[in-house]
């Protein structure tokens, strides 16, 4: 699914909700669900829902998801715009040059924004504005853009190409990668203490404490090294891989959208479900990952492909095989849309749509 | 001169003072002076001041400065033992347990915890105490611990032994090396944001923004980057080598002292003093390692000797000579006691003496 055509649950979240509010999450993880839910498709089988509508509720809905994926679409592109400008002007190029223009060619490569956005989204959700959250939006891709720089060094994935690009280390060497880094990773922690406006100070406290024990070394880092140490492993059971993917991925993820429920103003309640709702799509993500890993190319998906076969990794397709992964999959985006059951639902849009471009994406 | 025997200024600061209160402190750096004060010796000329007194002011000196030396070395044991409790508390043994092991093996490896001690008597001399810096002690000991086990990295120093045991990645592997800097990094922000008590808010944000920036691509990091670019360039110049120590070393020293003084209540006037003492000794703790590494050996040094001869990096011996880098390193612990002139003496005493450990250390 591209972010153009088919969001189709824009401002929509019954279409998504189907599992009566109850929450399958524990503080212990997932369990692979024994789903009847089919992955999303194009084709809806004669069977589906839609096969029963008349050709006018057809003609009306179809308009309406139109109008829905139009709007979506204009979100992304807007925040998406408000943020590369933010990222732009984060890091200028400044003495010494190589450094800058190393963190520079790394930050500003065109990712997609979804940590940024979700920050944003969650802000905006629990009332908050997209310039409160901005600070910490840039932050949280540094903080990503720092995990793929270290990640793709020779001494870790060692890969060559990262969103359609040699990665920074063939570029500027290794140690001026190692650096660009740490540099990175700091320049987060300073953006949000220097940058964040018009929030109290304490917020700011918690949001630092968050966004950095989300990164350390019982979350993304913990993910990182049981992923290196997994590598060549054949009896890594699925707990075991879920343990890889809600640490390695989600954590950041949950990171972003907490950071912006906090900013934002959100009370204890609303942060848990927002937390819940980001460990869900966190977890999504990586599944997701791991079915585009077997089932595109590298010049899809911007980056080499089907490198978790040739590492020999667990994925989720290796352990399930593909459909379960797409049922899985599935049934985490339900599990998120739920934690948002409770909010203004106009307001939630822009998350749930998220969510289901997280689901759905193609690269 | 070692920790124990030869402190000499513990409580007495005409000693060092002969600058007339005047700074040759610039916001460009420093200019290398032309001086005639020589290094500190244990064998004082025949024509030195002390040889002018009389043998019972020389008992009364004598005594003074012995107990000056105990009353110091009283207080670094104190402070160290405590800042290796509190660093030995804030990372356990927890799942994943290598990436743990990894970061306390080079975090609790015995360094000399000079940044700690500056943190915690800055702190301590604008009249806060030693719990309110702690936290930002070990953060700065933490992101200290982690330039050296990433600058030790094989693309990076590629140095085998620090602190006289093998470097972090040869017992760990450079993959889990990188990853234990990150996560150190991390925590590091994560410790200041959620362990400093009795604070306002707003000081800890000054706080994070502070240390963010002092380790950022504009100090510490542009120093590592602009030190590596330098390796086997000839005509590198004194300012050029100013600017990789004041980065490379001073930035996280400053960062230290101001990270005290901001939490212990001091007002701008007594930070920017603090910050100017810190540039000095940062300074001046990166002359004396140039000086060390051509004149100890490694098993004095506790890690390779030698090693900017090896790799034909620009030292201060090397430019100016042995006898002229010493003559800098006394002018700048001068410079240095200068910015403390304006405080209460007995307070400012640990901070003297540790400047004077600096300039004198052994390894």
């Amino acid at each position: 699914m591209s972010l153009s055509t088919a969001i189709t649950t824009w401002g929509n979240t019954h279409f998504a909700l189907g599992n009566n509010g109850r929450s399958r999450f524990s503080s212990h993880g997932f369990l692979l669900p024994n789903l009847k839910i089919k992955f999303y498709t194009n084709n809806p089988s004669p069977l589906s829902i839609s096969a029963l509508l008349t050709t006018k509720q057809q003609t009306d809905e179809s308009k309406n998801k139109k109008k829905q994926a139009m709007e979506f679409n204009e979100y992304v592109l807007e925040k998406a715009n408000s943020v590369n400008k933010a990222l732009e002007s984060s890091v200028l190029i400044k003495d010494p040059v190589k450094i800058h223009e190393s963190m520079r060619y790394s930050l500003l490569a065109g990712g997609k924004r979804i940590r940024p956005m979700l920050c944003i989204a969650s802000c905006e959700l629990v009332g908050g504005d997209e310039s409160t959250a901005m600070p910490a939006a840039c932050a949280v891709e540094m903080i990503h853009t720092m995990s793929l720089i270290h990640d793709d060094l020779p001494c870790m994935d060692n890969d060559d190409l990262r969103r359609g690009k040699p990665t920074n280390h063939k570029i500027y060497g290794e140690d001026v990668a190692v650096l660009a880094g740490d540099a990175l990773l700091a320049l987060a922690f300073e953006h949000i203490a220097t940058q964040t406006k018009g929030v109290p100070s304490h917020r700011i406290v918690r949001v630092i404490g968050e966004l950095a024990k989300c990164i350390g070394a019982e979350r993304l880092v913990a993910g990182q090294v049981v992923d290196i140490i997994s590598e060549g492993i054949s009896d890594v059971d699925l707990k075991h891989l879920e343990f890889i993917h809600l640490h390695k991925t989600a954590a950041l993820l949950e990171g972003s959208v907490v950071l912006g429920a906090i900013l934002g103003g959100a009370d204890a309640e609303e942060v848990e479900k927002l937390r819940k709702f980001a460990r869900c799509i966190g977890l999504l993500f990586q599944v997701v990952d791991d079915i585009l890993d077997v089932t595109k190319s590298s010049q899809q998906l911007g980056k080499t492909a089907g490198k978790d076969l040739v590492a020999d990794k667990v994925t989720y397709p290796k352990l399930i095989g593909i459909d379960k992964s797409r049922d899985f999959a599935e049934e985490l985006n339900k599990e998120a849309q739920a934690q948002l059951a409770g909010f203004d639902q106009e307001k939630a849009a822009p998350l749930i749509a998220l969510a289901n471009y997280i689901a759905y994406r193609e690269n």
